[in-house]
């Protein structure tokens, strides 16, 4: 490193703010193993003004940076390039809780902040922070803005966007954008805060945000409902969003072929319903009092069975059974690992769509590759699926992945194309799929990000080779 | 105007499309006869390839151009300037309904459709689009996204960006972005989407739009309750959260003058609560059966009562009364207008601080200008306020105006900045308030702006002078 940059860091930061060695694989790979980067150094500010000092130096000696959250990211986004060139910009110590205003309905924190630490400081004023992840004990809240973070409550509450109200941002020139609120509504200015959300630090590095909460919902009803087909699931979908409304809270789907897999590797975890082509996961989250969203829920249930919707269907009774079905289908993804390496898509097409989608696509890839095995679940009621493709039973993964990867890809993302669908629909681009935006973005959208990339962040400092 | 340019609009355009003469008021003028243009020529397009075709022709030929939809904004945003040099761009014979998607929830329209007739689109299929406004007749779904349009229930279903999952917009280039979708979950790239909305036409013409829909709700309830103070108003309003969660769609404030005003000037509107300080219309709509839902609101309202939050409450008994309610509500703009002029201010703050925003403001003016008249309403829950000032009883309200207008906004404006509020909520900018934007905004913000615009539009072709 330039002597004169490692000297105005390490006043800059002292010596729990800069790390020059030690063991950095926590930070340089991701954690499922995909990248292995290495940084130049890692910077860990702890206040806003060190992060923008810390820009400014990197723009000064022409240093790039990586933004760096819990590194739970799952395309790459936040791990450093393999030269050494880079310094990672870890934001971990920024990660105080600044304010919260309950009549506001409002929370405002450091983007170092633990996505769980932020539901805690909501959950202990009764209020609620809706945004839910497999990985929120260690994500933060500036990567799951970065990332415009989804999961299995988007239905009712949207993206992580949809829960900002405000952000605060050091710019590409080491600028502080002080625009932190908690207004709902404010028309003073382009749209800033969702030009950063979601640009995976591209554009700016996100140092704390003030997080829409909402009030805890009084009672809550789930249950694991069996659907003959894709159809069926989407007339239950239906009826459910007409039943229930905005008190429809989850509606997640697995195919056979994944609780099969759970069966297989995690037999500890109690399946009571028989087996079905489609199995739903249905939640109703409701500021009612319990006993009369059961009942709104039983008989939203019975009109599913009299309409042929649902064929079978088991209420959890308690709280910890409620838990077991969401283990279920949170243990999808692990069971698949199990079996062995395979290649995952996280798509989204029109909820209209979907059976039509599914019907296609299965029957390509079947055509493509016989006996190939679909892992497909995800949230439903989004449109969102995680489309996997399991190697044939007789074919080992790694033959698999070495001959199929690239043409699976390929004909899962035409047909994705062709059903007005996106390629990405909660995980973001990072390097993995950086080079299919490129090809399949429609070329003027691509055109205006590049257009504002370059205006933004003339020195393409930040996180370059990412995204664009 | 050149003739080259006059010749190649008129052989794309057609007799229809382009008006080089007549009684262009409806163009010219806004609405509320506070800004007055003169335009070149007024450029009607009947599809979004003529449209691409007018600004390429703007771009070539360096003549600025001004997109209008239907001319009800608040701030001259859609007014060209008055020295005749600018193409007025209207949006009103783009306005077919695209495609109406039941099952995925998405109505797909053109930017000239009326907010009314896309209203009536999803109506006619038992879907609800919910943006109201009091110009629905008349505004254009165009118009509603370029100013980000609030309304009445934005506490429940936020403004008009969250109601828009996908745009096609035609770039200053002269390009068509063609980002029309019905995903509700998409990362590949940068929000361009909440870029343009907002942007009131300076970084592109919006010509189509892909609009949320959600189901019609099942029930609704009406209430006018009284409230001692904006204190007992706010405790309403967290009980109300509360209690009813997302049924919650309305929370409308209005001060005693308001209502007052209202009596004095429209004494044919009934009024059978007792005059209060604040008068509070709450509005429940659930997807619940009616008899459910009205035990839900009178449990609010009897805890309201018993807590003394609020001292009297009157239930709409029939769809007419509660019509009746709204129209109290929605006739405070006209009786503040038979009073005389006046200054208004579209403000917002956090929720919480409203109290302490009104309470402090008001004492200022009471002790610039003894005597003034305060007419204060608007959308509590959503921290917004019309907080309209009307001058003493004994002062002219021509006299008012020119010798209070300025010192009076810049102390309402300062007040705002104090209480981290918004001199703009749900308005815009326009030629209104541009100037205290370039004054208020924060200085990175701006300069962000500023980059993006160029960055954008380089030529400063699409609405210039306005917003920035």
């Amino acid at each position: 490193m330039n002597p004169q940059l490692l000297s105005a860091l390490r006043e800059l930061l002292g010596e729990a703010g800069l790390l020059l060695n030690g063991d950095w694989s926590r930070y340089q790979q991701d954690w499922r193993g995909r990248y292995q980067g290495r940084a130049l150094a890692i910077a860990r500010p702890a206040s806003t003004a060190q992060v923008a000092g810390v820009v400014q130096l990197c723009a000064r000696y022409g240093v790039s940076l990586v933004p760096q959250g819990g590194n739970t990211g799952l395309v790459g986004g936040g791990v450093p390039s393999s030269d050494g060139s880079q310094l990672l910009l870890s934001l971990e110590r920024l990660n105080q809780v600044r304010e919260l205003d309950i009549p506001n309905l409002t929370l405002t924190v450091e983007a170092g902040c633990t996505l769980q630490s932020a539901q805690l400081a909501a959950e202990a004023q009764g209020l609620l922070f809706p945004l839910s992840l497999a990985s929120e004990g260690s994500c933060t809240i500036g990567g799951n803005l970065a990332t415009n973070a989804g999961g299995t409550q988007v239905l009712r509450y949207g993206n992580a966007r949809a829960m900002c109200l405000g952000l605060e941002v050091v710019t590409a020139a080491g600028d502080v954008w002080s625009g932190l609120s908690g207004l709902r509504k404010d028309n003073t200015g382009y749209d800033l805060r969702d030009l950063f959300i979601g640009s995976e630090g591209t554009l700016g590095v996100i140092t704390a945000a003030t997080l829409a909460l909402v009030p805890q919902p009084r009672s809550q009803m789930t249950a694991l409902v069996t659907c003959k087909s894709l159809d069926a699931a989407l007339a239950l979908l239906s009826l459910a969003r007409g039943r229930a409304g905005p008190a429809l809270t989850a509606f997640e789907v697995m195919n056979a072929f994944s609780l099969q897999l759970v069966r297989q590797h995690l037999p500890q975890l109690r399946q009571d319903l028989p087996s079905s082509p489609w199995t739903v996961l249905l939640e109703l989250s409701s500021s009612d009092d319990p006993a009369h969203t059961r009942t709104q829920f039983e008989s939203l249930l019975n009109l599913a069975l009299e309409d042929g919707s649902i064929q079978d269907a088991l209420i959890a009774e308690s709280l910890a059974q409620s838990r077991n079905f969401w283990q279920l289908r949170e243990s999808i993804s692990m069971a698949q690992s199990k079996e062995g390496l395979n290649i995952k898509h996280d798509i989204a097409v029109p909820v209209s769509r979907i059976p039509e989608f599914v019907a296609a696509t299965d029957a390509r890839l079947a055509a493509h590759l016989p006996g190939l095995r679909m892992v497909n679940f995800g949230h439903m009621g989004d449109g969102n699926l995680h489309y996997n493709v399991q190697s044939p039973p007789d074919m080992a993964p790694a033959e698999f992945l070495a001959h199929f990867e690239s043409p699976i890809n390929q004909l899962v993302y035409d047909a994705v194309g062709e059903f007005g669908g996106s390629i990405s629909a909660e995980h973001g681009i990072g390097q993995l799929k950086r080079d299919e935006l490129a090809q399949r973005k429609d070329p003027v959208a691509l055109g205006l990000m590049r257009t504002i990339k370059a205006a933004l962040d003339p020195q393409n400092l930040l996180n370059p080779g990412r995204f664009l």
